[in-house]
């Protein structure tokens, strides 16, 4: 089977993102929020049925691990309250969808981050989200200020709380920041790209994973820069007189295939341990094109890390196995798969 | 011949670094800082016979684009006078050892930015090195917060001043950032290669060559994540409803060949035009070790651009033409070169 680790609910009815809105303009009001709307099962089946469904029949994607929007998390509006509202609804929302295709859907949380509030007061949504809801991972934001870099590096201490309730329940997080206000940036243009480089970067230089051995990240779009210049990484390394990568970050760390075009899937695939690539192609996501030159969505990687002509064993962990054993809770997901189907 | 459009005067004498602590601590104390230092012709000497000059012996590399040191650029501290001054310093040191060495080095300046202080400023220190030293271009920080990216896009107006200048004396700017006092990032492992996808998002985004079209940036390090992402940005650039890249922005934007591994020197090559490539190593730079796989020093890329098998025009772009095209002025300091040999 086919696992995509990488798809966001970009394609929600417009009364989720409208109640957004709403909240955000009391806020900046000072008045309450309005209640949170009515979204009927069909609103929620029209949304998914010829977009991303459609998507994963024609790309032969079986399951999709799902998340809200990431570019929606918005961490740096409003306050703790405001934050915590927001996640709570777009994390029902993903496990309503994943409710009612459960053979299609994993759940993924989004967390209620704020800039400056200790991110062991996400952990209560965190465990809701996996004890409660059956989510298998967690998105984890490195920047809440959105842009503007004010949280410490990930391997402080002070991330220690969220990492030590993720080992407990198994569950790995995406790296994965969200919209910026800061202008320098564009959010999937390059926010996106510098928080994966930034991201790996901060961990080649600590030791969380000698703290925290059964703690492990995704670090989504392809690992950013870091592939592209896996030499000068390794040179860094020894540069820096850290260990390995492969002793003292690859085990914990591993990239997905949203790189859309071949030669970067190529390149990818030819510097990184099979082992560390899991199919990712978030979609409906940053890209939502044909690209003239193939003729194809830009954001289409199967047919990328197809044409690379893998072994079968190699295939099987990159489509599959890697992501079940990144993600453990996925056996209960594809349980219930089975279940459905049957 | 084998120009090298990257190199930094990371050696420079003790008494050089050692007096901008001294101004460092002057400024912090209140007190003018102490003047500077005497510094030799044989320290000079000195301190490049045996790395960077002993390497491009090596390394079979004619000529380098020689600049000071873009970690110790330091436009985070102190206010527009002390970076003045540091800035006037390092760019005399460069143009002395242009002056002993006028075969092997061509100068670029670094400018006297200070976060808020308008670019505008920066243009009387552009002109000396340009038309006193006989530099022949210059390095362009667009963060001179120092990983806290508070100017302005690339793009917006209150850049231009400088772009005028540069234009007016045909000389192009690499885009490179310097120091973080930011803790999320690494200067050499994520700021530098963030700011490189930074600025290219940026330009990607507006019209600034439409309105200066013969204004050149060098982005450094390959493009930072740009090459391994083409497909991401071509189709962002699609999305956004901008012109081609290859119309818009290629024309006048430039990658150096500062990647790390040949996987690396491979993608570049296979995505990017061969116009729009200039060998570069960033020597003596941000990894100085060998490389374990290879025997060979990670930033010795002019293994991998030769391991290409380019043809033998295209050969000549990288090395040569392309970077003579991009920095005009080369032509007189290539001529000094002849001069100097004859």
């Amino acid at each position: 089977m086919i696992i995509d680790c990488h798809g966001h609910y970009t394609t929600a009815p417009a009364a989720h993102s409208g109640w957004r809105e709403a909240q955000e303009a009391a806020f900046t009001a000072g008045r309450p929020a309005p209640p949170y709307p009515g979204i009927s099962d069909g609103d929620l089946r029209a949304s998914v049925e010829d977009s991303q469904l459609r998507l994963m029949r024609e790309r032969g994607v079986d399951l999709t691990v799902f998340s809200p929007r990431a570019s929606a998390m918005g961490h740096h509006f409003g306050d703790e309250p405001v934050s915590a509202a927001w996640t709570r609804a777009c994390n029902d929302l993903v496990a309503r969808v994943v409710s009612l295709y459960p053979g299609h859907f994993a759940g993924v949380c989004q967390l209620p981050q704020s800039a400056g509030v200790p991110i062991a007061r996400s952990v209560v949504e965190l465990r809701r989200c996996v004890e409660e809801l059956g989510f298998v991972g967690c998105n984890l934001n490195p920047d809440p200020s959105g842009g503007h870099w004010t949280s410490p590096p990930l391997t402080d201490r002070s991330w220690y709380p969220l990492y030590e309730a993720m080992v407990e329940l198994d569950v790995p997080a995406m790296v994965h920041v969200s919209a910026v206000t800061n202008p320098s940036f564009h959010a999937t243009g390059s926010h996106y790209l510098n928080a994966d480089t930034t991201a790996f970067m901060q961990l080649l230089q600590a030791d969380l994973f000698r703290d925290l051995p059964g703690l492990r990240f995704v670090i989504p779009h392809g690992g950013g820069a870091v592939p592209y210049h896996w030499g000068r990484f390794r040179g860094l390394t020894d540069m820096l007189g850290r260990p390995p990568l492969a002793e003292a970050v690859m085990p914990n760390v591993f990239f997905d295939t949203c790189v859309y075009h071949q030669p970067g899937i190529d390149l990818l695939f030819g510097v990184v341990d099979v082992d560390n690539i899991l199919f990712g192609s978030e979609m409906v996501g940053a890209v939502r094109g044909i690209d003239p030159r193939t003729g194809h969505h830009f954001d289409d990687t199967r047919r990328y890390v197809d044409a690379l002509g893998l072994s079968p064993a190699d295939r099987h962990k990159v489509y599959e196995a890697n992501a079940r054993r990144v993600y453990p809770r996925l056996d209960t997901a594809l349980l219930r798969r089975e279940t459905a189907a049957a």
